[in-house]
């Protein structure tokens, strides 16, 4: 069957090829099925084709295991509805280079903004946690110290603060920053100094100066010298980005992924 | 006349009509004339008539006066032919923040691109100052040190430069990054540290990362403390800021500005 044609079709009848045509549906794998257009739609189905044909080499594998090691699981950002596709990008971007393994949207007045070339295939990274509600998104978080990108007469200086313990950072919508709500659930609240006319700066920009006031108190603790994700996970996660299919095979059938050799390449013989 | 009729007549019969009636084209104060569209015009004479119609108060002279304070003349960015808009509209926003008087931009490819709302107003806050070739903007930019962000074999992290030393950052096109050109005539290249899969940041998250350490250390330093731009300097700002209409038919007529009283107000009478 042809993309082009394929876009003549209902969307769950090319989900439905797609998934037998290709062994996994891209759409579920990303989150985001494309628009059915047949430009949009042939090109996502060269990007799937490519990526599932990407070789893995042992360079890949071992740049990946390296990120990997550098993980930080305590570190995160909760996006409360920022809604500027290239803003979430930006923020996707700037959290792989601190090693932020999952970022956090909460999105109530409509979907999660889809990706542009701002990310720069961040969003391949970066784990996108959609929670319906602050509520929800907080549970996820557990009892990490929510640090609010927020105005207010008790906030602090956002190099004043301890981005050591664990740690969620919260950061508003583009006009409107965060709400009342995530105000008020926050540890504390932290600005930026502005010492110009110009009262904020743009979502994205103040998260990566956040970001990297996180990765400056981590490096010099040492928290990128030694893998924080433990071994298991690093395991699971490097055969998921490697083998995604396989991965989606196994993790329906409930079976344990297997071990990879020293190119990264699928140990044991699949059952 | 009517916004919509001007806008059905020619650039240069408009822009005779705004001189005549606002008193100054506000296309030459930006250095942007608008397209001229009916709507686009629309909102433009409105924004004209806006800012023109705005009381000088003691509060806003006492704001413009605490930004000329903090203000670092001895610190800008070149931007190298970035060439979308919202980037380079971030970028001055962050100038803003960090107390940037100038930016510079080099655009061989074209003209320099608009703004847009991210820049929420910086632009009128921080001169961007256009050249037409590197070599040009190096001499406007004398004996500075230039530090490019520019991944090479001899490049230092963006935390161990001193930004107390007169400096220009470089960054450079979205795409390609600094020229080899702007590499060479570098002092000096700065890289963020980069712990995840993706190579770089967007080029306005990395000029607000890199001028958000320069802010660090200037304010360590006690830079932001007492002014550093002479008061002459800071009173001929202020009256441009406080009285554009003013202030460009005195420099138009080679006049020295007035006097501001406490509020702001011209002390003088003009002859």
């Amino acid at each position: 069957m042809n993309p082009y044609l394929l876009a003549e079709t209902s969307p769950s009848s090319w989900r439905v090829y797609l998934f037998r045509h290709l062994g996994k549906c891209k759409s579920d794998y990303t989150g985001h099925p494309p628009e059915v257009s047949s430009k949009g739609l042939r090109r996502w189905v060269q990007a799937v084709r490519r990526s599932m044909l990407k070789p893995v080499t042992r360079e890949r594998y071992q740049k990946i295991s390296a990120m990997l090691a550098k993980r930080q699981p305590d570190l995160s950002v909760l996006a409360e509805n920022v809604h500027k596709p290239h803003n979430l990008s930006a923020i996707l971007r700037s959290c792989d280079a601190v090693g932020i393994p999952t970022v956090h949207a909460v999105n109530p007045t409509g979907g999660v903004p889809t990706f542009n070339e701002t990310s720069a295939s961040a969003d391949k990274w970066v784990e996108l946690n959609v929670h319906a509600s602050l509520s929800d998104a907080k549970e996820v978080l557990g009892s990490v110290q929510l640090l609010a990108a927020h105005f207010s007469p008790q906030a602090k200086d956002y190099r004043d603060v301890d981005y050591l313990k664990p740690t969620c950072i919260v950061l508003g919508n583009e006009k409107h920053g965060v709400s009342a709500a995530a105000a008020e659930l926050a540890d504390a609240h932290i600005i930026i100094p502005m010492l110009g006319m110009v009262q904020s700066l743009n979502v994205s920009v103040a998260a990566a100066v956040i970001l990297f006031e996180a990765q400056r108190q981590r490096r010099e603790a040492g928290f990128y010298d030694a893998p924080r994700l433990s071994e298991a996970e690093r395991r699971r996660l490097a055969f998921g980005y490697l083998h995604p299919r396989q991965a989606a095979q196994l993790e329906a059938r409930g079976q344990q992924f297997p071990e990879l050799d020293d190119d990264g390449d699928i140990a044991a013989v699949l059952s």
